[in-house]
């Protein structure tokens, strides 16, 4: 192929839309298009880029016994709502486009292929003599990410391998998915990356087990965690790590004490003296479920541990039958704004006990003193609050808002000559509750604690009062001890890992490019995959799924691989192999050896491409490094010796070689390097 | 492949589901699985089908010079707005899956990629030096298809391969387009296919010449026209033939003469003794445009001839801009609801004029007389009708609605104890006001002639009155002649060709698999996409584009090639070449040889599979028949004499074969077979 016949079109300037490096160096090298946000065409480099990636992950998946299948795009949201996943995916986490077709019917256009290839099981498996059995496909996948950025990194049009495994035990699933992690790991490895298998935490997806590969590089977006010994790794959500030693509690007595501006944990263990490791911290969380109901949610966790919110939301999801859902919308810290909804009265900020008190928690029916106040306009204070006064319920902490109300309203009638102070009060007050009652708040706290804080005694914790704390505090004495222990902590660099408490956690960014699952029955037993066994017994399918982000890893490589003057691919999955530069086309020997080249390369299976436009050496050079062809030859000066010069992108080594040496020459490299 | 390894399920009955014999031959081969309307998973058997299609049509595009890319499925909505074709797609012919993203952006899932790659060169293309260029990609697109059928035929996700080509000049595009002819033609070619070429309509991507290349099989949805010296073939959507002959009209004299029971053209020419030729018929349409207009079209051509309706709303969207719009919502033959609505009074159905007066179409202000008395409450109808009376216009045909409504509203107040008879009427008139107001119909006839009825002399046609009809009219004189003279005439079988009028149209079935379009200067346009040429004059770019249905294509094949037992695959797009049934899996003899067999067939590149089930000869024999691979290899009875049997699928014979020749023989066979 000749550039003069390609799409050839590079930037001199990097792209201000982009943030990082391999974002800014494939949209300059012209491999990409933005179509528009979060959205890429694969401009004719760039697929073919893509399409040797894809070869050898088929390879690797064949190899593995895998076959090779294409599932829709278009999902209908019937199969969504059996695993119980539509709302998740359409509402609380929003990552799945959907839309109503012509007949008003719902669909989702897949992010990922759980529910589809569980139906096709359903109707195809019948017996455990079809088992196992491996699929997968090649597919544009998905994602309507809020934010996309970083190009094709975190797109919501991206190309993906989806695998899915079925089983009739346990044992072939982990059979399966170690042959997928070697697959993954030769994958990875001919592509020539950097790379950490993680374990990691399963998510939206679930399943008992799961593994993440990371391409490591500073512009990843996964913290991921480590030993020195190669023995641990694993996402920074996933990780997990023994806690620094508890040091004994220095109070030996319970008290109650003035500590002022202590609202940190930091400034707390410098006031009293202590460590924070004796201090119990109480964090409030809101939480969302898909019924509607909202729950307040107060994690007891040592002071000096950050709690780890994909953990805790995995805890949250378990419990999800007890507020009739079965999946989170939503998971904050409640803010101001939120807490005015349904807090009874200020909270003690900074100052929470483990036993905050349920009446916290407003009664919907019921209006806070502190919000009364704000309603009552300054004009007719003293009329209306004597009023309100009357439904005060020191029980609920609050007043009667339908009792009020009518008795307001009763006010408008019978006081028509008042009326500036009977009408707008009234009013604001019936707004106030049409507010209140869309919110369904449940009206106990729901107390976890985290394992670190159970071991704890005579500890510091806050003084359900803004100032104070209380020392020398006991689970079974002062503070009921939660029935809920959980492991919400966050593991962080410079724990002691777990499995060598010699062995100090490290951190690294990632890139996220595959993840493989030991799904186990989860979908199988929600849309009734079965099988019948040796023994005629009917058991769920047994799963695992194979995720490898194509598009992402095809961007990850170039994050890890390039200089300042461009790409440099590795020889298995550059576009070509080799970019014959003819420094002047107007002079016929050089176009001559060039063209000669371009042809002999080409039926020797070398993927050459020949610069022949009628542009500047200089520029052709720079074009040829951006775009980071791996080889260069250049139809130069030593063609008065019978010679071309070789120059080798990644190190920038330049060779003179003799034409008719060049076709063996470049075969030897470029067949034993994509061999490696 | 051992089949005890793959997933191989087949059906014994035809799937209720399927109308069509490829379609039920691919659900029970278990090639595809529905998951839902329109929408198909392809099996591993298909993706091998697909796979090799796809490999054929890269290896001939790229011959061709094109280069493969690819482009987004989601695309915004402000691209299709550009180009002008947001409302078409996604409102007239809605054949647009459309949805809003999170962002509350629109965006469509691409049925086609004009705009994208329009866009694209809009940003990359500056120079003719560029030109020309010709991307494709291969690709799942998605139609919202009110009616999904067939299978992978008329599917809402389904593969193409579509290539749009940009030129300096119009030689340039022909030159690209004939290239594009000749890969088609390649591409079925070695498929297999008997196919055929054949002019089309541009339809909704527009451009100003295209072709279309049919796969001949009874199941087609599409009408083709050839003649028999292979000159002329055309979709009947697009198909140009010479009428019949005009026979010279017999009447001398206008006159109006009684015909009774003559709604139709053959009715009235046999009581009038006349040819159709002589008479002039015409057809009322209605029309909406996208701008909400909507405009009763009378359609004036000679008696003998149909309505092309593709070629009529072509015309149609010609003259959008007179009514504020851009496109065409909908186009039929007004049923009686809709008459109701915007007619004045009856209509002489069967005996329309072309000057039908405008005077039927009512003025949306005004209620005819029919409707009113549909109306008025039969308990009050004297007291009712008495007061309309007074808001009657002659000249609008029609009583005054605004003023009819305040009238009657008035009564309501100032006659309380006439309740039930002042109520109900006015609610009634409110309501059909409400229902009138909401369209907006043009108040005058598009009147178009057809060029058949042009030349019409002493014509007969409709009376403008029920069971009359006038003879002996000519156009200038009693009548009239429409300013837009059209063709819209649809040629059928059994016209003379216009190549040659000695050739008589035939008529035969096609499924359209290829559409090559001269799309001119239609998007580049619309969306400032231009280049500068040898002169530095900036031009809009000339472009060309090409479809080819892949999975509609596979489909086509197996329509046109099976038999009673089961599909028959030209080799060359088979899933596999060979397949090695075993009859009796526990003879150790004949697994043996069929392992060795297995073996040796794929390593010489001859694509096998073993049926190593536990079976039936007989079950196997039949699901190998009806899978369709185009050997069979069965380790039977002739093993004794260190043969095996190797049946051709296609015709059923069946040669022994010595074990050690099986490679030889297959190998020629097939690679002669596949490189055809």
């Amino acid at each position: 192929m000749r550039l003069s016949k390609m799409l050839w079109v590079t930037l001199r300037e990097d792209p201000t839309e982009a943030e990082i490096k391999s974002h800014k160096l494939l949209l300059r090298a012209g491999y990409i298009r933005r179509i528009t946000s979060g959205v890429y065409a694969y401009m004719p480099l760039m697929w073919r880029v893509l399409q040797k990636i894809s070869r050898i992950v088929r390879e690797e998946m064949d190899a593995a016994g895998a076959q090779e299948c294409l599932l829709p795009q278009i999902q209908p949201a019937e199969l969504w709502q059996e695993s119980g996943r539509w709302e998740t995916y359409t509402k609380a986490e929003g990552i799945m486009f959907s839309l109503t077709d012509r007949t008003n019917r719902e669909l989702g256009l897949g992010p990922t292929h759980e529910e589809v290839i569980t139906a096709i099981a359903r109707e195809t498996i019948r017996s455990y003599r079809q088992l196992p059995l491996n699929l997968y496909q090649l597919q544009t996948k998905f994602r309507d990410e809020i934010r996309p950025r970083f190009g094709l990194m975190r797109g919501r049009e991206f190309i993906m391998k989806d695998a899915y495994s079925f089983h009739s035990s346990e044992v072939s699933l982990k059979e399966t998915y170690r042959a997928m992690d070697q697959a993954y790991r030769n994958i990875f490895n001919r592509c020539g990356l950097k790379f950490r298998a993680v374990d990691a935490d399963s998510g939206a997806i679930g399943g008992s087990g799961s593994q993440e590969f990371m391409v490591l590089a500073e512009a990843g977006e996964d913290d991921v965690l480590f030993t020195e010994d190669g023995k641990y790794a694993a996402n920074m959500e996933k990780a997990i790590s023994l806690p620094a030693d508890l040091v004994p509690s220095t109070f030996t007595e319970y008290q109650k004490l003035l500590t002022p501006n202590t609202e940190t944990i930091a400034k707390l263990a410098e006031v009293l003296k202590c460590s924070a490791t004796q201090i119990l911290k109480n964090v409030l969380y809101e939480v969302t479920y898909d019924s509607g109901i909202t729950v307040l949610v107060l994690v007891s966790i040592r002071g000096d541990q950050e709690v780890n919110e994909v953990k805790l939301q995995n805890e949250l999801v378990k419990l999800a039958g007890n507020y009739e859902g079965k999946a989170l919308l939503a998971l904050k810290v409640p803010d101001p704004e939120s807490q005015k909804v349904w807090s009874s009265q200020s909270l003690p900020l900074g100052y929470i006990p483990p036993n905050l008190d349920d009446s916290y928690i407003l009664d919907p029916r019921y209006i806070s003193h502190d919000e009364l106040e704000k309603l009552i306009p300054s004009t007719s204070y003293e009329y209306n609050k004597s009023i309100a006064n009357h439904f005060y319920d020191p029980d609920k902490q609050g007043y009667d808002l339908v009792r009020m109300i009518s008795r307001f309203e009763g006010n408008i009638i019978n006081d028509s000559l008042n009326k500036e102070k009977t009408e707008e009060f009234p009013n604001r007050l019936k707004a106030f509750k049409d507010t209140r009652s869309k919110i369904k708040v449940h009206p106990q706290f729901l107390r976890l604690v985290d394992r670190t804080a159970v071991e704890l005694k005579n500890f510091v914790t806050g003084g359900d009062e803004a100032n104070y704390h209380v020392v020398g505090a006991n689970w079974g004495k002062e503070f009921q001890l939660p029935k809920l222990i959980v492991d919400v902590r966050k593991a962080k660099a410079g724990d002691r890992s777990i499995h060598d408490p010699s062995q100090i956690l490290q951190t690294a960014r990632g890139i996220e490019v595959g993840h493989i699952f030991q799904l186990g029955t989860k979908y199988s037993k929600a849309m009734g995959a079965t099988f019948t066994n040796e023994n005629g017994e009917e058991l769920p399918l047994i799963m695992g799924c194979y995720g490898l982000g194509v598009s992402r890893l095809a961007q990850a490589a170039v994050e890890q691989s390039h200089d300042k003057d461009g790409i440099i691919w590795n020889v298995a999955i550059a576009p070509y192999h080799v970019i014959i530069s003819v420094p002047n086309v107007n002079d016929p020997a050089q176009i001559e050896v060039g063209e000669k080249l371009l042809r002999e390369l080409n039926q020797a299976g070398i993927e050459t491409i020949l610069d022949d436009r009628d542009e500047r050496a200089g520029l052709k050079f720079k074009d040829a490094d951006l775009v980071g062809i791996p080889y260069r030859i250049v139809t130069g000066r030593s063609l008065a010796e019978g010679k071309v010069e070789v120059v080798n992108r990644a190190t920038k080594e330049a060779k003179n070689i003799a034409i008719d040496q060049v076709v063996d020459t470049l075969s030897a490299i470029v067949f034993s390097t994509s061999r490696e």
